[in-house]
């Protein structure tokens, strides 16, 4: 693990650092936000993934999260959205390929051989992690924006004994019915939809829920509403009587400001599910 | 005036707007959060000018300012720190032309016909805003961050009837004796040093100081320091009784996660003088 800077931020350190991953075949950037607590010993840990277009840089310089994983006492880790590098495959729209990993493992040419961002974010880097930093793996929440709304919930709801406590802010909510999400399962793991349906948070929802609340913010003023299907993953979470809220936030949109503004109620959440 | 975006933020808007500038002969494009308060009348403002190859957009989206501005009641103002576009005199270097301003109205060629900062600041775009927004004329502060610090030291000591309350974060604090200073006050005023003294805020403070409290934050791990020469303002700071702070904040360094790390502070500083 190569380390690419490192910032003192709220008493505690924002990390960048670049790692060959075993997953991906590549080299890959992540962040850490480590707060004062770890100072002390190890601290619960926040998963932060990022939406379409976005690497590890974005949440970590917009969010404004730091601020309260520093009072709350949680760390951080953003991992970036794909695979990177000359030799990965791309397309040329902003929705596949190079920044627009989905959080899966991509079965299909040309895709399959770097993109294994599910095996990236379960196993690779939380096994670097763990051994880098002094992090409690027994206390891990997950959350994220947009796309990684989507991996949030579709790893929380899959892996749940990994994943204590789980938010979305405006995530793709159904992408089986979406075109974020035909387009991109598509290519990734072919066009039979039952290899679909394990990355669908609101098939899941519907199936096997989470055993925990669940907290998502949404924009009523996002430009991608028709895209996200938000009324999809409610209507599946009341229909099951999930705990947890699906709260609709008036005049927001898809943006950081959207994120920003709701962060520390969505970082308090995790710290107290985790003990932080 | 022409509205570039809007976004919801902490329940106000942060906007982005473009207008055609009489002082530097250009279009100019700033940002104006406003917060929930704003709807209900004028309310104070804080101009935040920002450092050497920043825009409207650095302090906008990392500096995580809006929170504390809708908590406070702050409306907050952030300009370009120098005039844009293809027929604009640039250089090579970071540090000098465009996004490198400094604050002044240039005199020598071939600057002086569009690097009027001082004039843009505080007369050009005060017209605008006040015009335009919701804002309380009457009650105005200023802070930057590094040359954004140098200009809002500079402005506040010469204007203080203007501005109401100043902070800064790492501001470039004796530019006369800096290569952040030397090469470029030369470029925009000439070579006699005359000029140079109402732009250099250990000169300032040393004539005239301020007629307040002034704060001023400064990490110790800033990979500026030798350049931004806090020991010299702090001294001549002391030397007059200046009131006020300079905080020397261990282990931070020069970028946005030291901005954000304090600005809870500085804008409770400026609300609590400006009556936010």
């Amino acid at each position: 693990m190569e380390k690419v800077s490192e910032n003192r931020c709220f008493g505690g350190t924002q990390g960048v650092y670049r790692h060959k991953s075993a997953a991906t075949g590549t080299d890959m950037t992540f962040a850490v936000y480590l707060p004062p607590d770890a100072e002390a010993g190890p601290v619960p840990v926040l998963w932060y993934l990022s939406g379409l277009t976005c690497t590890h840089e974005n949440a970590m310089t917009k969010a404004g999260a730091q601020q309260w994983a520093a009072e709350t006492g949680l760390a951080l880790i953003f991992p970036d959205t794909s695979p990177r590098g000359d030799d990965v495959a791309d397309d040329e729209a902003y929705d596949l390929g190079k920044g627009a990993g989905f959080y899966v493992n991509a079965t299909e040419q040309p895709w399959a051989k770097h993109f294994k961002m599910w095996d990236y974010i379960t196993k690779d880097l939380p096994d670097l992690v763990f051994a880098e930093f002094p992090l409690d793996r027994g206390a891990q929440g997950i959350t994220g924006h947009s796309m990684g709304g989507h991996g949030a919930l579709t790893l929380a709801m899959t892996l749940p004994e990994t994943y204590r406590s789980v938010s979305a802010f405006a995530p793709i909510a159904h992408p089986s019915e979406s075109d974020w999400g035909r387009k991109q399962l598509g290519a990734y793991l072919g066009e039979d939809r039952a290899a679909w349906a394990p990355h669908d948070a609101t098939l899941l929802m519907r199936e096997k829920g989470y055993p925990g609340e669940v907290l998502i913010d949404q924009g009523s003023s996002d430009q991608f509403l028709d895209l996200l299907k938000p009324e999809a993953l409610a209507e599946a979470m009341m229909a099951r009587r999930q705990p947890g809220a699906f709260r609709m936030q008036e005049g927001y949109d898809h943006s950081y400001f959207f994120v920003h503004s709701f962060i520390e109620d969505h970082l308090i959440w995790h710290a107290e599910r985790l003990g932080g």
